[in-house]
């Protein structure tokens, strides 16, 4: 683990948020899928997403919100707004949450410059160099702009492929805890007819967090999707095993599907 | 305009927020599209979607983020966590930020008794009649159990068909304000050779809020997509062609395409 990842909590789980940032996501024309894949990326290391914001590209909220949920959570993951245009704003949003100063990053600045070219390494891309002081970088195998990281947040591009590829680069610096184990068992009964059962489960098995997602079919057939889940691997297939008898026992089908992130 | 809605400010736009409630948004199950959904129906009223959150199924989370989303903007929508489950606790969380009791709603206790029969009208299901005291339901045509509205805030389903439903059947009780007109420019060119012309576009034109999005394609193509984006058709006009005349002066592609949500 890097030694600026913050120190485990003894026996605690990790927890985290993401701070998505651009105008775009909040006028409706880019659909966020980044929130998302972080979330899978944290549940496989045990982490615990608990929270996410999406803000515009306006430098006091983007500050405002990071510092909430810095002072919340173990790491704070943001994407978006580092690229060279005059609205990647998120580098000097940064270095204003944290009161410090923001310039050239030597070597962001000289990778950048080897990618360009000097001729083509214009004023507007060498703000790609530009980071808050004390930041280390966070190499980007896309399109070289590196992202970065200062105390416990992480700065992502909002690209969904260089984003991705970002957490990967950054994976060795985060701690590895109790992945979540989940089943997703599907059952063609009504929601409102397993529930009560179901609330029974959730009693029984107080450390499994029991889901319970409707859903209806084109072809008007509907059911439910019942989730057990948890860091006990046995804890959480007690409870599935449970959901199953709930299941035979109400005259209705139970098929365990596969289901990432549960 | 209903009544319970707040009054207009003369002049200025309206804003909102979404909170988005779920174990299963942060664990990675779902992919969220309420947001994108509600932003696109925000954006063709004239309200401005300034912020949102999503947060687990926890009563004092969902609790503190309804009360500083709906003490800083003029509408709130929630979407998630009515159905009949032990796991849906949007309604109790609701009413605690709002220090308000909670029961029976009659109106939606004799619909879904309807919608049920008095047999099959289980406990678990009365849940969903509940809501907190002083809300005015939001109707469901897709599902019959209701949304409700309080004060600034609108509670919907986290099914996006649900949601949408409830949308449309809440719509009347919002302003209409002028819709956000927005032109998409794509050229294929390198963002960081466009973002000089770009900012000194966005200097002139500052009643327009001007956007960069990179793109890369499958097959090694890339390109950038320049977004004009306000309330003044006339001023986004002038703003779009201002960056198709930059487009050609780098001897670039620039092609208007159709892009909900701008």
């Amino acid at each position: 683990m890097d030694k600026s990842a913050p120190v485990p909590k003894n026996g605690e789980s990790w927890t985290a948020a993401v701070l998505v940032i651009g105008d775009e996501i909040l006028s409706g024309r880019t659909q966020d899928t980044n929130i998302n894949y972080i979330a899978r990326f944290l549940a496989a290391r045990g982490i615990d997403l608990k929270e996410a914001r999406l803000v515009g590209d306006a430098a006091g909220e983007i500050a405002a919100a990071l510092n909430a949920l810095r002072a919340a959570y173990d790491f704070v993951f943001t994407t978006g707004g580092i690229g060279p245009t005059h609205d990647d704003i998120t580098a000097d949003a940064v270095a204003a949450a944290f009161e410090v100063g923001i310039g050239y990053h030597p070597e962001a600045y000289a990778l950048l410059e080897a990618r360009y070219g000097r001729e083509d390494f214009n004023p507007m891309r060498r703000r790609m160099a530009r980071a808050p002081d004390g930041a280390v970088l966070i190499p980007n195998s896309v399109s070289a702009a590196p992202g970065f990281q200062i105390g416990n947040v992480f700065v992502l591009a909002g690209i969904p492929a260089i984003a991705r590829a970002m957490l990967e680069a950054l994976a060795p610096r985060l701690p590895q805890g109790a992945p979540l184990h989940a089943v997703t068992i599907a059952g063609e009964v009504a929601e409102g007819a397993v529930a009560e059962g179901l609330a029974a489960i959730q009693k029984a098995h107080p450390a499994t967090a029991i889901g319970s997602y409707p859903y209806y079919r084109g072809d008007g057939g509907y059911g439910v999707h019942l989730v057990a889940r948890g860091r006990d691997a046995a804890a959480v297939e007690a409870a599935a095993r449970a959901i199953e008898a709930l299941l035979k026992e109400l005259g209705a089908t139970a098929a365990r599907i596969a289901q990432p992130g549960g």
